[in-house]
């Protein structure tokens, strides 16, 4: 995806439910004891294609379980997806499989659809059932509340820790027709960069374009390297991770092989819309930080030491700071597992070089600690081995974060 | 090293200068702008045999460089250290080489030995230049000051970050001679496990037994890997880390294969000490945690799940907030890389299970959250895999240490 803009500009605003042919609702069922949004129904007027990428850790959820049986039952038809925050249904045994069974039974029944066509997916507290009677009197509300204006309720209702919703929404235009794609995204917390896709993150993309669903699901697999995959908050990856995305083709344009670069960039820019919002969201969040490392002899050594810095506490210390750490970041470097010669490093803060020829320029770093004051920053390492680079994207670490994280459940 | 207890017991009080025939000092140069202790000299009478270990980050510091080549041209043969806080002397291009050459230089003319059996360690912030001036008025001072009764000294004067020097020692008798092994570390933030050894991490330990250099060599490789390699404060690790271990024989014995066991026993109880100390006092640590995966197919792979466990973020804050969150520390076991199977999976945090059977056991979790409140904790993961264990330590991660981080510098 290299060469791409990093900077999405989707054509609309809009979320999950603006592609044709999807209806969205977010309500408050009970399960959050705040009363906030917690139940989320998406549903597709006709049968969709769906591509979907699910957590890599071990330990998985009962609905990424049940989703990926329902998705190799169906062949990748969707009709509808389910989705509760407030409780993660992970580590939950048979009970709560038979509830994300349940879920998926209860929305398929309304839909009329069979259960198969349902993905479900939770978030929330890790080993905790799902309140079933809260629930199933919820999804008949949710499903009376469909609409295609309720694409921002639906964003809400699938937030845990999140400060804010993310929404995005890209068109273009296949054969004279308008192709929407549109999605919703949360998570906050537990993001790390090494899963695919990574966090206890949950996304949803919908788009009227009519797509084969072996195209859909490549379409997904080059986006997510470069976009979920290339985020991190806080390094820690979740039970539940689930990124789908749905093509109904009620836009009448159909995306071959001659669209599908055309396609593809619709669907990164409206994933890292998402992705980048649920960075700038990260708990405790004050400062998006693009981390590029250039100069290296493969692309696997720039993601693998983009992704070290990223995930240091002492880099997104420094920078939640604003101290021009430089050492900090070429420390990191060389802790990566990956050869390089310091003396051919260079590192930047910004558009300052503040070490290069094996020495500091330390009487730059007042204009490096001016410019670390803004909320979007970008540090860059040049390893000096090759012309590989690679960009990743992460928040500072502030004693917030550690007050969220250490207050969660109490 | 299974088998030893992990609660080392020393037989006496002391540190780098309790052993026979060392002297240390500790002084302040003026390198802090605090005037707090700064420069530390360890001197044995005779000249000794040491073994060393040093960073494995790719970016090496000027005095981890000059040590690692005078320890190549003496064959392992020393008879001082020479270390200074407040400056690191990394990332200093090829006047950092010359100012960690004067430093062994100055020492070497004072104890009357060739250059090459003074190995010099640095530790404070990267980047920056010593202040040679400053360095050579102090290297004489500290000659000045050296004595058995000032190895105290000497522990506050490699102190960074660390609220409290960090001593240990201990004795056995080897053919009714007693032998002491001790020693002085530092070490506080940019401690990760990955390392050989891991941290900004400095380690000094004396003993008056007689030991073949390859003896001596072997006996450090094998406590290394149990002690300071198995603790982590923030998963970092630094371009200066350093351990030395020094034998002079003053002690009239030596240790050969029927005497290491012994050797290393005492050796390990140091390290471990040491190791801890550095641990209990981690950047805004306000507990010690110990981390125990067990039932693993491997031993590598109960080392890496408890490595994983403990350098969540997500584990360490839950810790802090006494939040006996266990489905974080299945969460964080999952995506360690390692395969198991959640349905025989165990989490305890100290004696209770919270997970088991496939099932939580939250009716249990007031008790673990009591439990928790102590400042030493310990949790474990069984994986129902195998029967191999490992047991790492870590800190919990506190607002105090974003606020340490952020403001380093500045």
């Amino acid at each position: 995806m290299s060469g791409l803009s990093t900077t999405p500009s989707p054509a609309t605003t809009g979320g999950v439910a603006t592609a044709k042919g999807f209806r969205a609702a977010g309500i408050s069922a009970g399960i959050k004891p705040t009363r906030k949004l917690d139940l989320a129904l998406v549903v597709s007027d006709a049968p969709a294609t769906a591509a979907a990428m699910f957590t890599l850790n071990k330990v998985q959820a009962a609905p990424v379980l049940v989703s990926k049986e329902h998705l190799a039952k169906s062949g990748g038809v969707v009709r509808a997806l389910v989705v509760n925050s407030g409780c993660a249904n992970a580590c939950t045994g048979d009970i709560g499989m038979a509830d994300a069974r349940t879920m998926a039974d209860e929305t398929a029944k309304l839909v009329g659809c069979p259960t198969e066509q349902v993905l479900v997916a939770s978030t929330g507290v890790i080993g905790v059932n799902l309140p079933m009677d809260t629930l199933k009197s919820g999804i008949p509300q949710a499903f009376d509340a469909l609409s295609i204006a309720h694409g921002s309720q639906a964003a809400r209702a699938i937030m845990t820790t999140d400060p804010f919703p993310k929404e995005a929404c890209a068109s273009i235009v296949v054969g004279g027709k308008t192709v929407t794609v549109g999605g919703m995204a949360k998570g906050s917390g537990m993001i790390g960069p090494d899963m695919a896709p990574s966090a206890t993150m949950l996304a949803f993309v919908t788009t009227d374009a009519a797509v084969s669903q072996p195209l859909l699901h490549r379409a997904l697999t080059d986006v997510v390297d470069d976009t979920f995959n290339a985020i991190s908050v806080d390094g820690d990856t979740s039970t539940n991770d689930t990124v789908v995305v749905m093509a109904n083709g009620a836009s009448g344009a159909t995306i071959g092989e001659a669209e599908y670069s055309q396609f593809v960039k619709a669907l990164y820019d409206v994933c890292l819309e998402l992705a980048l919002g649920i960075v700038r969201g990260g708990e405790g969040a004050t400062k998006l930080v693009t981390v590029t490392v250039s100069g290296a002899a493969s692309t696997a050594e720039a993601r693998k030491t983009a992704k070290a810095i990223a995930t240091s506490l002492l880099v997104k210390t420094a920078i939640h700071g604003g101290d021009p750490n430089w050492g900090r970041l070429l420390a990191v470097a060389g802790r990566a597992g990956v050869a390089f010669d310091a003396a051919r490093a260079k590192v930047t803060i910004g558009s300052t070089v503040l070490f290069a020829d094996g020495r500091p320029y330390d009487d730059r770093a007042p204009q490096a600690a001016e410019y670390l004051k803004g909320t979007d920053v970008a540090v860059g390492v040049d390893l000096g081995a090759g012309d590989r680079s690679s960009t990743v994207w992460t928040c500072d670490l502030s004693a917030e974060y550690v007050k969220i994280n250490a207050e969660y459940r109490t």
